[in-house]
């Protein structure tokens, strides 16, 4: 460990990293060195955690006194004393984690309260109500978070007590009772509370240092990739009271709009309360007057306040260079500062606030580029529900995490999962969430909760996992029981599908009919032409369809690195005839049936090269087994037979004959080439006709051909000489000729490793990555499910290597295959196509490598395109 | 080309190397320059023939005049001329290509004769009927290869006049009206027949030339792996006469027995014939009397002749330092030597030979090694029939190449496909084979003909493939329509089993009980301790039972490199625990049924560590699905709920979860191990349970075990931990600790990529050559064939990379594991165990990269042994 101290005064800590003090404690620091209004408070470094999980869960020497010498600077700072019988002190234990882990970590508020203290409590506020109530939710918070009892013990016998009374009209006396019958339950489970200030500081801090090793913690630190040594520290500071009295309330605002990023304080608040803003369990007002929020605003309520928070929240900003979420309790009448941290904001916020920055002057271009989280962008463009489309809207809630969701309503977290693996989105509905209920949020499609605001658990949340969400949604009525709620009229159970619209805060019935996502968002923009100057590698896009390639073209993609033909056989007319082609016996059949296929998807290619005009267009030839395009199941195999007048009896001859024991590694891609040119000739020609019409119309064309699932050299060689000769027959035929590559898909182990020997041929690698990485790792896609879970439990691997790119193993033969390829043939064009070319670890390796460029389904083109731009500012990723 | 000669005299061509004579020239033109007794003739060069193809067919310039002069030449050194009225020369045209390519190419004999050279030869020779019988060969051989017309329409002319006469009874006048018959056949086709001698040549040469191209010689050359351009040689060579009189015959010997490397003179011969010894169309008699064979020697017939022969053959073999096979013709008792080469020989030949040679001082030990092609070592180890087996011997003809097979009759070549793809043995039934049976040959499991020698087509190609073949069985009667032969009182017919021993001729009835392969084969022994000593590169053997490892270790492998664990959960007793365990639904149970299994498998050990005292015994962990120990077939699913007494439903269930899209990528290997750890915990306990016993016992255990499937490191480190706990409890049970290692095998590419980790950790590595080859490739052993053939016909790839290793793919994936795996570790053992461990290539391949042993099937552990020795010396592969 260290030699530094354990415990620092706010006032002692300036110029500690965030890594000693925690995120919060930065905070802290930071506005007590401003001069802002922070109550006095002590940080216990995360030296001090790590030391106390170094040594058992036992202090580390030196603290105890340090600890206490801190403690009497707190009582000489604050003017009081712990136990004091006049004005006793009371404290907070919070934890402030290096890494933010919103609501995973406990926190013990009004240390130093005893029967004695509270009495004097209510002798120097004149208020024993306020007292009694302070003592009353000490014991409950003690009692849960420090001593183990659970809370529903608590609401249990307070509920006894009040006997149908809300506990806010019970009198002193009444809160007397509850409190005894409260204590009575700590003594019932068999815990000493203690009495004594100073030991309650202990065993709180104890406490809020384990519940860093909570379970609830290591998942959320494993599902968020946090490190498990990013530790924590722990703060301990003098209470302010947001409950005393008319002229105190408890708040919290964002320094901007945290949804759309625009410029202006928005928050909300409570009067006469204690810390209950971001619980959920109180419906706050907003801070300020606006078009989405009734109810006084802080501004009217407390103008003076409202001033100097105002005031105080520039200056932070300019002081963090960032939007910030501060924390303020105003008590009777004076503003306290509780925290401050950069703001959780959506993806689209986090756009426009990086842009307004710089144009503000705050930030440069590359702060700004390397601030945005290229995943985050995905987000920006999540589905909106369509104008027109029907709807009807049976509740509306707090707007808290913008986007469209269907999904069938569950009422359990826990639920989510196993629709989750039946690929059933799920619409998770809550009176409110709590960290437990993190694991579902994950998994759910949307949220809906019936209470809560927009800085609750469940909005907050939402907009870090960028999911929709509709949050304080007091229209409806849920009964956790029956599996239902209610919502006016409607009785929706669990399993009926619902949209909601996390944008609005709509919660409609059913399926809506949905809107591509919006794409001209200004802010975005402006980010990705300066992520696209800062960038060198390109990104492209996988499109099969002319109207695919526009989107991507909108999104700015820069070609198409991947268009999958097979869609083209999969076209009613195309299909009939691909079956007519595969059932063939002789070879004037298959050619007849090839003809009536070219036309059909020489018009596909016409579109698709139009729509990209002056772009490259990577079309990748026939790569599924042919059995794909036979049915499966026996009843359609009966009417596909009548359909094609051919006998059930051929058709099933001809499934046994192509049946494979394992697909993947099948009769499949280049293999088919070999085996049956004619498919390779009819999709050329059909690619060199549209080619050529266009070329003749204006458009320019630049076609490149891509092989798949090559592993032998001479495969490419007879594909390029087929492809080569019919180029040549239609170049003759249209007196036209456009240019045009053909080029080899790297993704057999085999092909990277003879890279070499095939940048000799091809005019371009495309590596797919998908297949790559399920031949490096000998995994199906298909069957990994059956195992990965434990793997994933076990550590062994923490994401699919289908989801996150394999750098180490799959990488390693990338790079391989680039540095071969490259050697034969310097100015080798290089691409990667596959959803990796989104994934921004991916991106970044790619670049490392010499990629020249990636492709990615059209909607994640902004998120690759920022995440090329972050590779070539040296960031890592994320 | 080249500005050297295209003809030259034999006389004038000594020195010129068997690239430009062909192997057969090498052999006429060095035996000129010993001044044997070889007709005179010349040599066109492959740069002739080589020319010819590159001029499109046409004869390059020069050529012209060389032959004439050559013919000059050679009318000068035969004291005879073409069209000479008295004594006209007359030629052969023969074909000598650089590699032997029997049977392949066109003979012309006769060259020179007309109707007046006939008469001249009948005058000078005092034989008017050898003369005309000379012509009518010549016109039938003439218009067959030269003009194309078919040689059984010239069959049927001759029919038509002789009426059921036999040729030999027919006389010079019955002659002369057959050769009309042939001549009208001839003119009938539309050929003109050329009379002029140095026509007659001119259109030879060009016969022979274009029969290098022939469909069935590149057939040839593909499957044997010869290249297009190795060419071809021509020889122009004045005719000798075995068929002129008494005194006159046609012979080929061998310097050695070609089935058993003894010493001796061994041959054939037939008085009074030209050229069709080795023909299989007349049953030859023996050269000298042996215990095989009955009939008239030569020995005893032309006694003088024999000795010269016996003389010949000595200083041949002295020359060539080899075993040869020698051609002769005696006319009117002058000995003439028409061809010598290196002779074809059985395997266990190759190897007596070359230890022979050795002892003899001819050759020293390294080139005896050199001279063995590995390949062939498996064949000396075939298996012969059980002494005690019963057998209904049926006929019996000659052991023309030794080994016993059984199979299914076929009378076609091309039948023997379809069988050998539903992995059905064949024995091949003909008449007599021709090159057009070649690629059925390939495929059978043993040949069995009714006509021809011991150098009849069908035993030099059998021998050549090391195929079992019985030739020349007289007692056999085939008839081809009814798809039967008859075999003393048995009639055997289309699809019967019968039984060939190519070690002794015989022929039996159905599937005789074979026994292990002969192993105590003296000369192999010597041979193969001499490759022990060249060798760097170990062999151990793939085994799976102790009765696999005791043969294995007599054939010399040093230790097991793969014990295959699945065998021990399919005996009887532990198959019916697994399946209980697959089904258990709780821990407890499936613990129970582990327990069942343990000392099953405990002695199964037990059997295999004492079998390999002393040696290195590499155990696999359990490596397939476990869906491979359910029941596949509905039958049998039924059957075996009640023998577990669980409901047919449960079990389906069970399968239906298990169900893999591709099992090849599927929960295997290691992946059983992460999932089911108890499973690999069972194996770790039989297993050095079995070695503490052994211990105490005194035997030395040295097991190594093996994680397969390991693509990620921490799986090799959990499954590590969990071996190493088994070991330390078992150890402190028994109190004693045999020495032990945990290695992985490399079989992903992932591992190979990784190597410099896994090697941080892994005991040694073993590369699993065959998977790693599915890997690399994206190729399923079980679904290639379905494209494979188009692949090899296509020239894509010529051999299935799963049976002859493919060095540049696979191979670059094993040397980078090798490379990093020792960067970490660079005393790191490294073995590669599966089939590739015993293909030369392979073998060759592995001791370049510094692979450290090779584990194969116990059979090719010789193969393997001398293929190392190979690699050492530094010979290319075969």
């Amino acid at each position: 460990m260290s030699d530094s101290p354990w415990v620092l005064p706010f006032s002692a800590a300036g110029g500690l990293p965030a890594e000693r003090l925690g995120l919060k404690g930065l905070g802290l620091v930071t506005m007590a060195s401003l001069e802002l209004p922070v109550p006095p408070g002590l940080v216990l470094t995360t030296d001090t955690c790590a030391a106390f999980f170094a040594g058992g869960e036992v202090w580390p020497a030196g603290l105890q006194e340090q600890l206490e010498q801190g403690i009497q600077d707190l009582e000489a700072r604050a003017g009081k004393r712990f136990g004091d019988l006049k004005d006793p002190l009371l404290v907070s234990v919070r934890s402030g984690a290096v890494v933010s882990m919103p609501g995973m970590m406990d926190t013990v508020l009004d240390i130093g309260l005893n029967h004695q203290a509270t009495e004097a409590l209510a002798r120097r506020t004149g208020d024993p109500r306020f007292a009694w109530d302070s003592y009353r939710r000490f014991v409950q918070l003690f009692g849960d978070v420090v001593l183990g009892v659970h809370y529903t013990r608590f609401a249990r016998a307070q509920a006894q007590v009040l006997q149908g009374r809300d506990i806010a009209d019970v009198d002193v006396d009444g809160l007397r009772e509850v409190v005894a019958a409260l204590e009575a339950v700590v003594a019932d489970h068999g815990a000493a509370f203690p009495h004594d200030p100073r030991e309650q500081l202990r065993f709180a801090i104890d406490a809020v240092f384990r519940s860093y090793n909570s379970h609830r913690a290591r998942y959320y630190r494993k599902t968020h990739g946090i490190p498990e040594d990013a530790g924590t520290a722990v703060y301990v500071q003098a209470m302010v009271f947001g409950n005393l009295g008319d002229q105190s309330c408890t708040g919290a605002v964002t320094t901007r709009n945290p949804n759309t990023g625009h410029r202006g304080l928005m928050g909300e608040w409570l009067p006469r309360t204690q810390g209950e803003v971001g619980s959920g369990h109180a419906d706050p007002l907003p801070v300020t007057a606006s078009m989405e929020r009734e109810g006084a605003t802080l501004e009217a309520a407390h103008p003076e306040v409202f001033a100097q928070l105002t005031d105080t929240c520039k200056r932070l900003e300019a002081h963090f260079c960032d939007m910030q979420r501060v924390e303020f309790t105003v008590e009777q009448g004076k503003l306290w500062l509780l925290q401050t941290s950069p703001a959780e904001r959506t993806a689209l916020a986090s756009v426009q606030v990086v842009v307004d920055l710089v144009e503000e002057g705050v930030i440069d271009q590359r702060s700004a580029l390397l601030r945005v989280d290229p995943r985050k962008l995905e987000y920006v463009l999540r589905p909106v529900i369509a104008p027109d489309a029907k709807r009807k809207v049976i509740a509306r809630g707090l707007d808290a995490s913008p986007g469209a969701a269907s999904g069938r309503v569950v009422f359990e977290a826990s639920e989510c999962r196993e629709h989750h693996e039946r690929d059933e989105p799920t619409i998770l509905v809550r009176l409110d969430t709590s960290p437990e209920d993190i694991q579902g949020m994950t998994l759910a499609a949307g949220i809906l909760t019936a209470r809560g605001g927009q800085t609750s658990h469940a909005a907050v949340v939402a907009r870090g996992m960028g999911k929709p969400a509709v949050v304080g949604c007091t229209d409806i009525q849920v009964d956790y029981a029956r599996q239902l709620f209610y919502a006016g009229d409607s009785v929706i159970r669990k399993g009926d599908w619902v949209t909601i619209d996390g944008g609005t805060g709509e919660v409609m019935e059913g399926r809506v009919n949905m809107l591509a996502p919006q794409t001209d968002v200004g802010a975005m923009a402006k980010l990705l032409a300066w992520a696209d100057s800062a960038a060198r590698l390109k990104v492209r896009a996988n499109a099969d369809t002319g109207a695919d390639a526009a989107r991507a073209r909108t999104l700015g993609a820069r070609g198409v690195g991947l268009c999958r033909t097979e869609h083209m056989f999969f076209q009613p007319d195309a299909l009939r005839a691909m079956r007519r082609m595969i059932l063939a016996d002789d070879p004037r059949s298959r050619r007849r049936a090839l003809n009536d296929i070219l036309p059909i998807q020489r018009d596909m290619f016409r579109e698709l090269f139009r729509n990209m005009d002056g772009l490259p267009v990577t079309v990748r030839l026939l790569d599924p087994p042919l059995h794909e395009f036979l049915p499966e199941r026996e009843a359609d195999i009966a009417d596909v037979a009548t359909d094609l007048g051919v006998r059930p009896e051929s058709l099933r001859a001809r499934l046994a004959q192509l049946h494979e024991t394992n697909p993947m590694l099948g009769h499949r891609g280049v293999r088919i080439g070999v085996t049956s040119p004619e498919v390779y000739k009819t999709q050329a020609r059909a690619l060199f006709e549209a080619a050529c019409e266009l070329t003749r119309e204006g458009v320019i064309v630049r076609p490149e051909v891509m092989v798949p699932l090559v592993g032998i050299a001479k495969e490419l060689d007879r594909i390029q000489a087929l492809v080569h000769d019919v180029a040549e027959q239609v170049f003759a035929e249209y007196g036209t000729e456009p240019e045009y590559a053909v080029g080899t898909m790297i993704e057999l182990p085999r092909a990277a490793l003879i890279a070499g020997q095939l940048a000799k041929q091809a005019d371009f690698f495309s590596f797919g990555t998908n297949d790559l990485t399920q031949m490096v790792f000998g995994f199906s896609r298909d069957d990994m499910g059956k195992y990965f879970a434990d793997y994933q439990r076990e550590g062994i691997l923490p994401t699919s290597p289908l989801a996150a790119f394999d750098v180490e193993g799959v990488g390693e033969m990338v790079r391989i295959g680039v540095e071969r390829g490259r050697e034969t043939n310097p100015r080798l064009p290089v691409g990667v196509c596959g959803e990796h070319g989104a994934d921004p670890e991916g991106v970044a390796f790619f670049h490392s490598v010499g990629v020249d460029y990636v492709s990615c389904s059209p909607y994640r083109v902004p998120v690759a395109r920022l995440a090329a731009a972050h590779a070539a500012l040296g960031a890592g990723p994320g």
